[in-house]
């Protein structure tokens, strides 16, 4: 067994990336101060004046009313987890849009949970198609309807328009994971109808990894309510609730500095206007894609329209060893991109552009890395007509 | 609805705080720094050698040689839920031992996930008797005998010599609650036959709150593959060992500063020695149980071997305000200390002198505090006689 005697771990020293995966993402250096703040405890006066704060500027990122709004101590995953588990019962119908590796992660959970899981599927780089969706909703009683907003996994985005209507005229509720696209896209969660959303901390809102901001209409609230069936504790959301907007009932012990992160995180998506913030996320993204014709890269999503603008998916050139690309970019320039999750794992590369990251400057540096990296391994980008 | 256009937030600026609770408790200037190192990806194999790093250091705090040991991306409730949720199926008898509010816990969160809960009570303030546990353990084949070893609603630290081979000798798994304990009172998790415990990152270890440093041995671990009902996707230890030590498959977002704060904390910890680090905290708590002397106040706790070190309670005394002395000292002191929980509500307080907390300095500051928040509800204090 190893003693605690002598010291053998040097200082930490994280090497400085430019983090350009599918999150998490840089964080503005304001944000990084304000982890070190003093910590309050969590029955702090203080303290719960700051998650008041925090719930306020989170309804105005979400574009909710929403009371039940708040971030849960726990990652993007945990708040899925946490949105699947309080709503749904053993035995309640669950219909899942599945077009890539994050909303059968939602499936999965549901069927942990006891759920009669269906799932609608369509090709990966495709978006859930709504008349597949609302024969999945006809042909029984549904609880939940999940869809995925932003799928990192293909980097399409989901159209929402008309699915809140489309299961409340079933009954069911919508369950949207806005886990990469909440700031980055516009998700105005009122108007679209949706009942139930979660997103994370690392991505597009540009705060550290380890929060889940989440937010919960009345008609999902009726849910929690009336349900039987025990919940987790750590995810119970009404205890939550309590614990945010009610008595202040103690119920866990808030990572308070990862709170003071995200705090100024949406402070600043404030300053600078959430309306600017998601148009940047776009304008970038645009940036990029030049790029990639340049270099005669394919854009994995062939429809413009659904390309997710925090996260972008290209293919990886035939005879190219991606894994080495990465390797490269990531040991020699310090940018981190990422590789295929499940059946795109060797064909494309996904680049992140979200909160602080997304920033043209970040454009440059990826497309001249790539294209050194790429140059390396004899590939040579097409002769670009004019047209 | 709000709109997000004016910023109406206010630069974050938390008061500093003495943190003298049960947790959070203040960290080293050190620790506070590490937080704000450069993100690393979770995948990066930087970030990847820091868990093992951490997964090092922990084991030499468990003083055990579990390769299962590694810090849960949630605090330490989820810790004890994550334990719990893995350990048990539904219908699996528990047997708690129940002497305050966070064995209740224990017994509820077990509840919850459809165990057969038993509970074997002790008053509050005494430690849970050995025999009754044998008794409860004899009455029925038991899955899980979980004990809470520094109860910090009560200020007992639960004696667990002999506990661990009596669970085995009836095929029952000790699970131990270390939450307020790991770090500053002596657990040798192997010695102890202890088959898995969990522990929080803001309390004797000297990190922010966030995390849940767990430990299980090869028994538990032949739990965990044997299960066949399915347990929580963000909980699974299966699939966190997986991330942790095996292929690094993703599993989630792992909050890098988070853990950045924990190994410079453990590494501190290491540089201190375990061995004096622990015997700190014996030591500071000496001095405060001095100080109540002269100041007249009696510990809760009244036999002095079952004092947790870590979390001293103290009995209010007749006729004084126990929550205006608290406000005091936070308002003007900038002292945080606690109230009682449950059925020790406005009898008692709960003075926390933990990790970074816990030094002689910061006794003097609560004693002279107590002294004047006191004064001026008119207490004085007994004259000493001199023996």
């Amino acid at each position: 067994m190893p003693r605690m005697g002598e010291t053998m771990h040097a200082d930490l020293r994280p090497g400085e990336r430019v983090l350009l995966g599918p999150g998490p993402s840089n964080v503005d250096p304001a944000v990084s101060r304000a982890l070190s703040a003093p910590i309050l405890g969590h029955m702090d006066p203080e303290f719960i004046a700051i998650l008041a704060d925090i719930a306020e500027l989170l309804r105005r990122t979400f574009e909710t009313s929403n009371s039940l709004t708040l971030a849960l101590s726990a990652t993007g995953t945990g708040g899925m987890e946490a949105c699947l588990a309080n709503l749904l019962e053993p035995g309640d119908r669950l219909v899942v849009g599945v077009a890539g590796y994050f909303a059968e992660r939602a499936a999965q959970i549901g069927e942990r949970l006891g759920a009669e899981v269906v799932r609608v599927g369509a090709p990966w780089g495709s978006a859930v198609d709504r008349e597949a969706v609302r024969a999945a909703l006809e042909a029984a009683p549904t609880k939940v309807l999940a869809m995925v907003h932003g799928e990192t996994s293909t980097g399409v985005v989901q159209p929402l328009d008309g699915l809140g209507a489309l299961a409340h005229a079933h009954e069911a509720l919508l369950l949207v994971d806005a886990v990469a696209s909440l700031g980055g896209v516009a998700l105005p969660v009122d108007a679209l109808e949706i009942d139930a959303c979660y997103s994370g901390s690392q991505k597009c809102l540009g705060a550290p990894p380890g929060l889940a901001p989440l937010t919960l209409n009345e008609r999902a609230r009726a849910v929690l309510a009336a349900r039987r069936a025990p919940v987790s504790f750590y995810f119970d959301l009404r205890l939550l609730e309590g614990y945010w907007f009610g008595t202040h009932v103690y119920h866990h012990t808030a990572p308070a500095n990862l709170y003071y992160g995200l705090r100024e995180a949406l402070r600043l998506i404030g300053e600078e206007s959430l309306l600017e913030h998601i148009a940047r996320h776009a304008r970038v993204q645009q940036a990029l894609l030049e790029g990639f014709t340049a270099l005669g890269l394919q854009p994995f999503v062939t429809v413009p329209a659904l390309r997710l603008p925090s996260v972008t998916t290209v293919r990886i050139p035939e005879g190219i060893d991606g894994m080495a690309v990465r390797r490269a970019l990531l040991q020699r320039d310090g940018v981190e991109i990422a590789g295929g999750l499940g059946e795109l794992n060797g064909k494309v590369w996904r680049i992140g552009l979200m909160g602080y990251s997304c920033r043209e400057r970040n454009v440059a540096i990826v497309l001249d890395a790539l294209r050194r990296a790429l140059g390396e391994q004899g590939y040579q980008a097409p002769t670009v007509r004019s047209e």
